[in-house]
């Protein structure tokens, strides 16, 4: 009975283990000579990559020796900015050693690797990361206006605890999503400053505290909730800076792109120093936006001490760290009832300071060079 | 003055050029050619693991109709199982189309590709995803045990808010990387239960809601705090079933791995159908767990309604999804001041009944499964 058929499938299972086993020694072959082929490959691109530094670092002592000419050496300056852009942002990229993973990637994600191996998935993560944050600006501008505006129409000017704490999360959300998409770019290769990453570090403990943080109503409601109001209005002009960020910057940084003067993988947060017209544009409004954080971080810290006039002190010491620091500290020895005044304040300040030193420190990269080019330019002239 | 040094330089950097734009060529080259031989694989890879599935069904069919002699098909299946391992376990599995990236990878990662396309990373991965599953038990132990010790001990049986709190933002941390664990796996071709996955979604969203849920302190403290006096007793029963479960099913799980009856990528959370002797030790303490789950959420239902014996008659209804639900629903239409009981409780709900069905359905696979076997093997015994 079905003795044939028994036979015929006892062959098709044999074949198909045996075919399954062929299979294994195929792919791994392929895996294995595929490596060994990529090695020469990784080698070269070391050595290039290396090559290209050694001979910038010689083109500069030449020009400092005023043994080159400057025309000249402006040229070989864009040509060796070519060869690596070529080597850093074309395919090459993924032979070289890329950012480590750290220790923010690896206690949420373990181990796995997140480098893309091929140019064209690294770009559309970036793509995908610039759409993120053109959303998540609009959000950032609409959640916190409606918010007010329905607490001055419909609330009766005092906020649900619900709605805000919907709000907190969600900041909590974005903030986690940003950090972790950043942390990927970076080991795609893109030139972000940790700064941007460890602010937004700050932002998601903020988050979590703030969720902590209870919202009270009624009676004296509009007394307090300034805080909330407060931060409410701040993070609506963060909404601004930050779309104001994504279209000026971005498209200047298109045309850098284009020139071969920025890789495909950088983004708009770290690029502030090759921003040139649009910079003195937004460069008041990011002040604007770093002293209503110092505003924002001497209100806490004055409701914290019930001395107004210290607080403001503070505040004509200008950016300094050391001030609004030594102030938290001294906030510890006093009575304080709602330790997420004392993180918040803190993150705040630490926050705000991180924002002024990193847009001063590109600002005066870029000042300092065009000094360099400027008196370069008129020695020449001279000779 | 320098002029045979600035010939050298232009040459050297002509020369860099010349070489990156090479480099370039040859990449590109490499990779098109690595594709290109790697797409005959991946196609036999396709047909093979379809004529394997092909085959299984045949077997089946020929078992039922009684055309081939058990001993025969017993080994065949040995045979297409272990065929099987070769193609998805192996080498290749990186050819076959995997699981495709969830909602929840996009939605904190974005776009990039969590596949690795190398065995041995993979298995780096699961090997850390279980180590990182050992600590976290022994944490998900120690955290709750050492806040009810200071409670009794230090604190005169009122919790203070800060390590709570902390305790509260640790859980979401923890769920937010597991869940994100647990999706890398899955998409590296770990045969995670989808379930499993859930629950840490909602075990992220009650840990949020928890967060924002405050805690009050004296007078009356030990009646207010009852509820996070319960949720950390249930917080170090599951730590203890989650030892558990680590130790016991995962050496079980080496051992299937061994046979090759399963696959190396696979883990212990969706893996009961697969184990004999341990999971009627393991069965009970599971069970009692979801009870005092169920307990839990009754606990809190009936603090919304002040009516206990009906929360009591909601337990001896056993584990249905329908009551705690509608009950959780006619909970919105009375008057409740903190919305954060329902939500939580509603998710305690939703986790005990979708823990209880994914268990019951693995022993039915298993029990269903046995008896067929017995069926047959008593047929043939009769033949």
């Amino acid at each position: 009975m079905g003795e044939s058929r028994e036979d015929k499938i006892e062959e098709s299972v044999a074949s198909v283990l045996e075919e399954a086993k062929e299979l294994q020694d195929s792919v791994a072959g392929h895996i294995s000579k595929s490596l060994s082929d990529e090695h020469p490959l990784r080698l070269r691109a070391l050595a290039l990559d290396s090559k290209i530094l050694a001979l910038r670092s010689s083109l500069d002592s030449l020009l400092n020796n005023k043994l080159i000419n400057h025309s000249v050496a402006d040229k070989l300056d864009e040509d060796l900015q070519r060869a690596r852009c070529i080597v850093v942002d074309g395919d090459a990229s993924s032979l070289l050693p890329g950012h480590a993973h750290g220790k923010f990637l690896r206690m949420f994600l373990g181990p796995i690797n997140v480098r893309a191996s091929r140019k064209d998935v690294q770009l559309k993560v970036k793509e995908e990361y610039n759409s993120y944050r053109d959303r998540t600006a609009l959000l950032f501008l609409i959640f916190p206006a409606a918010l007010l505006i329905l607490r001055s129409w419909v609330w009766d000017g005092c906020l649900p605890a619900f709605p805000v704490q919907i709000y907190q999360a969600w900041l909590l959300f974005l903030y986690t999503g940003l950090a972790l998409r950043e942390n990927i770019l970076r080991v795609n290769g893109s030139d972000i400053r940790p700064w941007w990453i460890y602010h937004h570090y700050c932002a998601m403990i903020m988050a979590v505290v703030s969720l902590t943080w209870e919202i009270k109503g009624q009676p004296d409601c509009a007394n307090k909730q300034r805080g909330v109001q407060l931060f409410l209005q701040w993070a609506m002009m963060q909404g601004v800076a930050m779309l104001l960020q994504n279209r000026y910057q971005r498209q200047r940084l298109y045309t850098r792109i284009a020139l071969g003067k920025a890789k495909r993988m950088d983004v708009v947060w770290g690029e502030t120093a090759g921003v040139d017209g649009q910079l003195w544009l937004l460069c008041p409004i990011l002040f604007i936006l770093q002293v209503v954080a110092w505003l924002l971080t001497t209100y806490v810290v004055t409701r914290v001490f019930g001395n107004y006039s210290f607080g403001y002190n503070c505040l004509s010491y200008g950016f300094e760290a050391y001030v609004g620091l030594s102030l938290l500290n001294t906030a510890f020895v006093g009575q304080i009832s709602e330790w997420q005044v004392i993180i918040c304040g803190l993150l705040l300040v630490v926050m705000a300071i991180g924002n002024f030193q990193n847009t001063v420190q590109t600002l005066l990269v870029k000042s300092r060079f065009k000094a360099k080019m400027r008196r370069t330019k008129s020695k020449q002239r001279l000779n």
